[in-house]
């Protein structure tokens, strides 16, 4: 089966590499999201090179991990005490440069406009302030976030062919806000949501001493640790049993120290949730995100594919939520610019890794049995994102939060059974045993 | 409407008390479950006397929150290790009395035995320990769970008609052990669990210096702190969207110290969460909790209704997870008797209070539109239960806790829509609004 997705609209195009699989890999006809830069150290495991995380982070932290979701929903609940929420069905194309402005440098008004008008709508930070630092890795990381959003969005609207994604864009009282695209009982999709944020202000005394118990020791600026922080966070739960369930975010956090020092890390990942094994599809996922990781260093994709494993355990279960993927929490060497790259390489790796699989699968026939299981899998979800995933934790827990972009990625229906265990050796128990003991799918 | 509900194999009777509403009353045949101790301090509001609890209290604790959602699921998974549950359909009576003894004291041998010939299965507890020490709290708690399980699940299945009980007895290799009883999908009930648990041993340091912080400063005896907890939990969820869910669970704790003396408690409460409300089953309900209070002390169910309306809040949406009932913890005075008689009267009401509610919904029309908003609610109820409740969270982050004795609590199925917000004036608004600002039902 060889797969072809038509140009959409002014985003990158996509073209089918491997033919057996109908792989599909991000090909901008600029050329620009094209291009990888190779890091320090990838010719050989070199570790104290190449791509690095603060030893501090270990497991992830509440202000890395799930950012995402923890700030993608930071305002909501301010936002419409104060009448700021606005929803819309499909921004039109045209609202993306709404205010045009002649000043400009490196990053010309024009491109930055034609950009803009592949999006789902206009960017949460202002074109004329975007136009003033468009070197500043804030800027790039914004567009790319929503050009990641516009790609996932669109090739899932297609792949539906029937349901299209709502845009609901809102503002966050103390500074900043987000757009949180949902796609709701499609045909292909039960719920798919691609949310992004970008919120800015100063950190609560509270989270930074959460940071310094990370090894953040921050000095503040009369008083204040101002931030910036974005990222894009979706998940996909399809219809059909035999098509898995996709969850990818990717963030970048930024604190600004009284001495005038910022620190600055990334952090993300993208995981595969299928409610029946199927090794081809699994292969598929993890050599589309090995590959991405190898553009950067040979020992990127090993390291962030275990913790992967370790951060998506349901402990209670014994079990992971899915068949994992990669993750990555305080990513901030070997340059700001360098990681850029990376995380940005991994975005572009998010519909060739997972879109194929899901046109695949969408049409298959499924028995009321295999829909039974695929809705006791969606509980194991459920148990995940609200007992130990900390971004979903952490944002519910912070006033003034965005609770529905938070719980966006809660499947539309969940079901748990007492004592539901499947006999030996079924397609169900095959998965679970894959779930309890995490394989190495590319060697 | 008058109900009558027929003698319930050796088990207490049935009779509508209040005309309009065919309230049930329970009613011993032997005249031993009517009795009713009242208070010192129930003729006027008197703080200082009566019901109390230790200060230290506050809101509750997850040694005594919610201990049957966690105790309940103690010893699972070490048990399934050492091949000790047991699955049974609907023991058959005769097994109750499985170790007849001649030596006996106040507490008959036949006595006992017929007593739990009545129940689902024979107690956690061997029937030669039990005769052992008939006076003990222990022993009389643990009777009393037993009886209670055995006739919310007896007034279920003759509600239901169709399904029966599933009685899953499991040991937990620490001490002790519990019986789940689970009917599910059934005709009127889509989960309805009853589970009670019976464990000791000794206490962690990490529970005992969580007691520490409640002001419970406990001396280790040879560096142990023996402890026996026991309780009863059960979570009811009718498939009408009309006929309301329902929870209830008390529970009784003792630690030994050092110097003998011993520190006990007891918690629990019973709460209602209809789909829509009906005003006149919310003061049926809550009247009825309210006359089991008022037999005890005036100042009690304001203060329990109180704390309930305090518990059962989820935070991030701002709303209770239901209309409330009574929720109460650390109550340990005036006496062990007295409280045990209180917790006593209270578990009686639990049939009264919710089987005519569900009798007078279970066969309402409906339409899918009910369903829909039923599912959205049992989402709210998941939250809750996996977000906020301590005994569902304690129990499951406790390694070899029985998972699936703790989740029995979640319903069978559940949904999540992003943006959900009903109509003005429409009748999910309705119920919306009383969760938001809880009433008072009872004047």
């Amino acid at each position: 089966m060889a797969l072809r997705l038509g140009r959409l609209g002014a985003g990158p195009c996509w073209r089918a590499l491997r033919g057996d699989y109908g792989q599909l890999r991000a090909w901008s006809p600029r050329g620009a999201s094209a291009r990888v830069s190779r890091l320090p150290g990838t010719a050989a495991p070199q570790p104290r090179r190449g791509l690095g995380h603060s030893p501090s982070a270990g497991g992830g932290s509440w202000l890395g991990t799930g950012l995402a979701a923890a700030l993608a929903g930071f305002a909501g609940l301010a936002a419409a005490a104060f009448g700021h929420v606005q929803r819309a069905e499909m921004v039109p194309k045209s609202s993306g440069a709404r205010s045009p402005s002649p000043g400009r440098r490196e990053e010309d008004g024009d491109e930055l406009a034609r950009r803009c008008s592949a999006f789902m709508t206009s960017p949460v930070t202002d074109l004329r302030e975007l136009r003033k630092r468009p070197e500043d890795i804030k800027t790039k990381m914004e567009l790319m976030i929503m050009e990641t959003q516009a790609q996932v969005c669109r090739a899932l609207a297609q792949v539906d062919g029937v349901a299209d994604f709502t845009v609901d864009r809102w503002e966050r009282k103390e500074g900043g806000g987000g757009i949180t695209c949902v796609l709701q009982d499609g045909r292909v999709f039960e719920k798919a949501g691609v949310s992004i944020s970008v919120v800015h202000g100063n950190l609560s005394e509270e989270a930074a001493s959460q940071m310094r118990g990370r090894g953040k020791v921050l000095k503040r600026k009369d008083g204040k640790l101002p931030f910036t922080a974005m990222g894009v966070s979706s998940v996909i739960h399809p219809k059909n049993p035999y098509a898995p369930t996709m969850h990818f975010n990717y963030r970048y956090f930024e604190v600004e120290e009284a001495d005038g020092n910022t620190h600055w890390w990334f952090g993300g990942g993208c995981d595969l949730t299928p409610t029946y094994l199927n090794q081809e599809d699994a292969v598929h996922f993890h050599r589309t995100l090995k590959e991405a990781c190898d553009q950067h260093g040979p020992d990127i994709y090993p390291k962030f594919k275990k913790w992967c494993d370790d951060y998506f355990y349901i402990v209670h279960r014994g079990e992971r939520r899915g068949i994992g993927g990669i993750f990555f929490d305080d990513l901030n060497s070997p340059s700001k610019e360098e990681a850029f790259s990376f995380v940005k390489t991994c975005a572009e790796a998010v519909v060739p890794s997972y879109v194929p699989i899901v046109k695949k699968h969408c049409d298959d026939s499924f028995t009321p049995q295999d829909k039974l299981w695929q809705q006791l899998r969606r509980g194991r979800y459920v148990e995940f994102n609200l007992l130990y995933d900390r971004g979903t934790k952490f944002g519910l827990f912070t006033p003034g939060s965005r609770i529905e972009s938070i719980l966006m990625s809660l499947p539309l229906t969940a079901r748990w059974e007492y004592m539901h265990s499947p006999p030996e050796n079924s397609k169900e128990a095959e998965i679970l045993e894959v779930l309890r003991h995490p394989k190495d799918w590319v060697h």
